[in-house]
């Protein structure tokens, strides 16, 4: 029942017609990543992912990874062989740089194969993701003898990569940390600290680990201007790239967590570690915010991806479970698949599937643009719209791959609350990525404070012009579209209001700003996956393909109908300000209860 | 931190001026349960309930409730002993007949005692709640002689009742059941079967457990038409009312379930268990309807008592948590309840929080007068509304639930995730509620299905009427309340059209209807709270309490202002019709996946 199928007809049709791939691989650096090729590389990459790694998500649930008494940490059954045929393939260095041994194809491709991934095992794909992030920040921030020391085997795969960010006093607050770095005297640093929520802190399927760890030099300014990036290696790397003696870092507990029970998130502690310093001190923040935001698309990804793996499990469950009978049926039981309240379920999921997978792409395109366009204008400009698209993402995304979750277990009835089905597990993964990489609050915040700001607000609103040109296509499109083009325009216009308060508001009360971001957010979540399912239904006909084109024209217009209005309801909220917000004092919240009681 | 406050100053308010509870007392054979009385009772309910219950909670999760090899449930560490204590006390008998030793006291305060002890342990409050449905049914349904052998000692809680409906093959449709009933010679019934998610089907809190059992007897005529029900007992109870052998009832096993571990859901066998006939054969599913209709607002009652849990820990967690600097502050670092998107999430919770506590009291008053008001019209009126109310208390109330303790979890971040914090619990175990006693699919079909028709809609439509009479109120009421006024006005607009745009679709399409029936039941619910704030908004001047009064009034209005418009755009998928829930194949939902592979 829960056999994963990699979705290729729908990402192949997405990147040739949705988010036009074919540009990004005419760009310079990417000609190797003709969409003929890449369709094939991700064919055989479902393949991977479906037959090798989905299987091991259950029983990764069940066992979970576990400290062992000698204070290593256990990977589940099947994991360790995996993943090093994982590093065998290569898949984890297609994206990476040719320059030190990846595959040098664009991001957009990179975000295709996490998707497979995590479908696949979400508590699996946080080893490599990590691992990317890591190797994104010396890329862009180490000196040339950090890379050649790290960055071969960390493209490979063989060795593994985490981010040391969160201490127990400082968890969105990075600025607040307290992890000590002193230069020795042979240019290290001995690090001494402890972290808490390192993902992939310690396992069994790779060799060696390269921990990113921020800290802070003797007599760094206070906050986020003092802080330090570092490597600090589990082992010691010899000069001839051997493995020296164990680094002071140890592994003090492994979370007990409500789901990537598979995932070892480990509590680490640092005594006079050894660690190099990435970029110069009190510059960490910087560096961080480079594997974060790259990081941020990702955890969207992960919203992505479980929900098509639940969706695709309660899809196969709706056809398989006989029970009673629709209306007009006179079979002895009707598959519950016939029932309208049980199609809304799966229809609900499957529009916003396909318009989160249209917008992670289209994100990622941003961002190969803004790394290999020749001109630097457009450059410039792909970076601005990546980075209003990235915090809708991650935030849209993991809220859906809430939700989503959720209807397909509901589906499955009472057999969606047993373990055993396995529907329950992909709520339970998920549940993290709203919090994980900058909770989907912050990404609210970063929306509405950094991204709307850009230029003044010109940024955000030239954007909005430019997603609006679709109403014209619309219109030129026929009868059938008229409905989408109708609610589209009505929505459009209420986003644009919000963001013309928004803008109005701005530095003038940054507290009502705050107080309408989340809902904000999701306003534009809203319209921008309309707006690309709307793209898809006007670019399906092209294809040739009758269903297709169908499929594509009834997803655009039942989210525009019936999931889309959502938007126009959020304005009151988004414009509402703080008042309400900050009403009542704390025992006005707690209900007088205790008051009652005094 | 994860210490629970009953909310008795809500709730006495809520009693005292919201859902009109002195009337209630007033109804003949209610005299002695006035509200002084029932206030006082609360308060030693809500000491028992946190004192005594909630400590339970954690360690139920994580213990369970175990099969032991030798076939017998043991229940986790504090179970058994607090169970005593719960009988000891009475709190079971409080709101049942007196004729059998219960208080007699109404529906109503039965619901409030339920909130406390859910919100207190929702595995542990599961016991009592299927017990208090097996005496309804043998109240209203149990001949003599079974009343008297059995109901004394339910009353008190001494023995504990099940509910068995569901077969491997046979959930929602409950008629597709296949357990046998065969009569012996004495009058008693031979019954064979396998029952599943049987909740507290075994368990050793209490020395005798009284199953009842839905099965065919032989001949019956197919589907619900022909099922009976049947008392079978774990023990044979013998004349003297002590207890004889062991009834051929077994537990084979118990689920692995996403949460209330401490609950035993059991798979039972019978195997020509001894049998007694409760009402007249086949008429099995009338007597069900009669335990699931009041159990149907018991499970509302749970989304309420758990998101109220989650909340309270919630808003301990953001006035403890310090991070960051909120806007303004100068402090080395704010408590994170000074963030605008953190009091969102606190405000969100706590005005649904009150709204649904409003609703489940106001639904149980209409029960209270549908069984004792001494005019046949107003109890028939009582019961029409009572049948609107019970399927939105019990969907929407769940949804919440799901809803609302996953911001709960939300505003912990990290910590959210982490077991021991016990946020994600609340989450966990209220998963169910959406599901068990009739999906809230089901739930949305029963509303625009059988509550819809009654007296050809007029039920509904005078209904509708009467509620709207409070925007009358509201613009005499004042400036402060002109845009709660407004937004009602404008969402029971919508609400209206949809009921009629129902009533007009109505036996033309019944697809049509049921396509619509979950957004249309969510419009009433949000329709419904809003109203129910605004009474209370409107009635708290009159309590002299200036801070109580100033909650209520912010509560309604940030509800109206930036929760309820939502309600307005669930219209269009309300009634949109079933069109584009049934216009792709199962190979369009499925993405073709399967034909690009093929």
């Amino acid at each position: 029942m829960d056999h994963y199928q990699p979705p290729l007809a729908d990402i192949s049709f997405a990147l040739k017609h949705v988010v036009g791939y074919p540009d990004i691989a005419a760009l310079p650096g990417f000609e190797h990543a003709d969409l003929g090729t890449v369709v094939e590389l991700l064919e055989q990459c479902g393949d991977f992912m479906s037959v090798a790694v989905a299987p091991t998500n259950r029983q990764g649930d069940i066992q979970g990874s576990q400290l062992q008494p000698d204070g290593t940490v256990v990977t589940p059954n099947g994991f360790k062989e995996v993943y090093r045929q994982y590093v065998e393939a290569g898949w984890g260095s297609v994206p990476l740089p040719e320059e030190y041994g990846g595959g040098g194809f664009p991001r957009t491709v990179g975000v295709v194969i996490q998707e497979l991934m995590t479908s696949a095992n979400m508590a699996f794909s946080l080893c490599p993701l990590l691992t990317q992030g890591a190797i994104e920040a010396l890329v862009h921030y180490g000196d040339d003898a950090l890379k050649k020391r790290y960055l071969p085997k960390m493209v490979t795969g063989e060795w593994t990569g985490t981010m040391n960010l969160t201490e127990p006093q400082a968890g969105s607050d990075v600025g607040a940390l307290t992890t000590r770095a002193v230069k020795n005297e042979d240019g290290s640093y001995a690090i001494t600290g402890q972290k808490i929520f390192i993902t992939y802190g310690d396992h069994d399927m790779a060799e060696q680990i390269v921990h990113l760890v921020l800290a802070r030099t003797p007599g760094a300014p206070e906050g986020t201007r003092g802080i330090s990036c570092f490597i600090v290696p589990k082992f010691l790397v010899n000069d001839d790239g051997s493995l020296g003696r164990r680094n002071t870092v140890e592994t003090l507990s492994l979370e007990h967590k409500m789901g990537i029970h598979a995932s070892p998130t480990c509590v680490l502690s640092y005594e006079d570690a050894t660690g190099y310093l990435v970029g110069e001190e009190n510059r960490g923040m910087r560096i961080m915010f480079v594997m974060m935001n790259s990081a941020r698309l990702g955890v969207g990804v992960q919203g992505l991806a479980v929900a098509e793996r639940a969706y695709q499990q309660s899809l196969a469950y709706a056809q398989d479970r006989r029970q009673g009978l629709a209306t007009g049926a006179t079979n002895p039981s009707s598959a519950i698949i016939d029932f309208p309240d049980v199609r809304r379920m799966l229809m609900t999921q499957h529009a916003h599937i396909a318009a989160l997978r249209y917008l992670m792409l289209l994100d990622a395109t941003y961002v190969d643009r803004s790394t290999n366009d020749p001109d630097p204008a457009v450059r410039a400009r792909a970076d601005e719209i990546a980075g209003i698209l990235t915090p809708i993402c991650k935030s849209f995304g993991t809220d859906l791959g809430n939700e989503l979750t959720s209807l397909a277990l509901q589906i499955h009835g009472g057999m969606g609350f047993i373990e055993e089905t396995g529907a329950a597990q992909h709520l339970r993964d998920i549940r993290i990525a709203a919090i994980y990489e900058g909770t989907n609050g912050i990404q609210a915040a970063d929306l509405v404070g950094r991204k709307l700001g850009v230029r003044g607000g010109a940024s955000m609103l030239e954007f909005l012009a430019d997603m609006r040109e679709i109403e014209f296509e619309l219109t030129n499109a026929g009868a059938e579209f008229a409905t989408i083009r109708k609610e589209l325009s009505r929505q459009f216009d209420a986003l644009e209001e919000a963001t013309r308060w928004m803008l109005a508001t701005g530095q003038a009360d940054p507290d009502g700003v705050l107080s309408g971001s989340t809902p904000y957010l999701r306003m534009w979540g809203l319209c921008a996956g309309a707006w690309m399912l709307a793209r898809a239904a006007l670019a399906a006909p092209a294809t040739g393909d009758a269903a297709l084109a169908d499929s594509q024209l009834v997803l655009a217009r039942f989210h525009a109908e019936q999931l889309l209005p959502q938007c126009a309801s959020l304005l009151g909220a988004a414009t509402a300000g703080s008042r309400d917000l900050f009403a009542l004092d704390a025992d006005q919240l707690a209900g007088a209860a205790r008051r009652v009681r005094s």
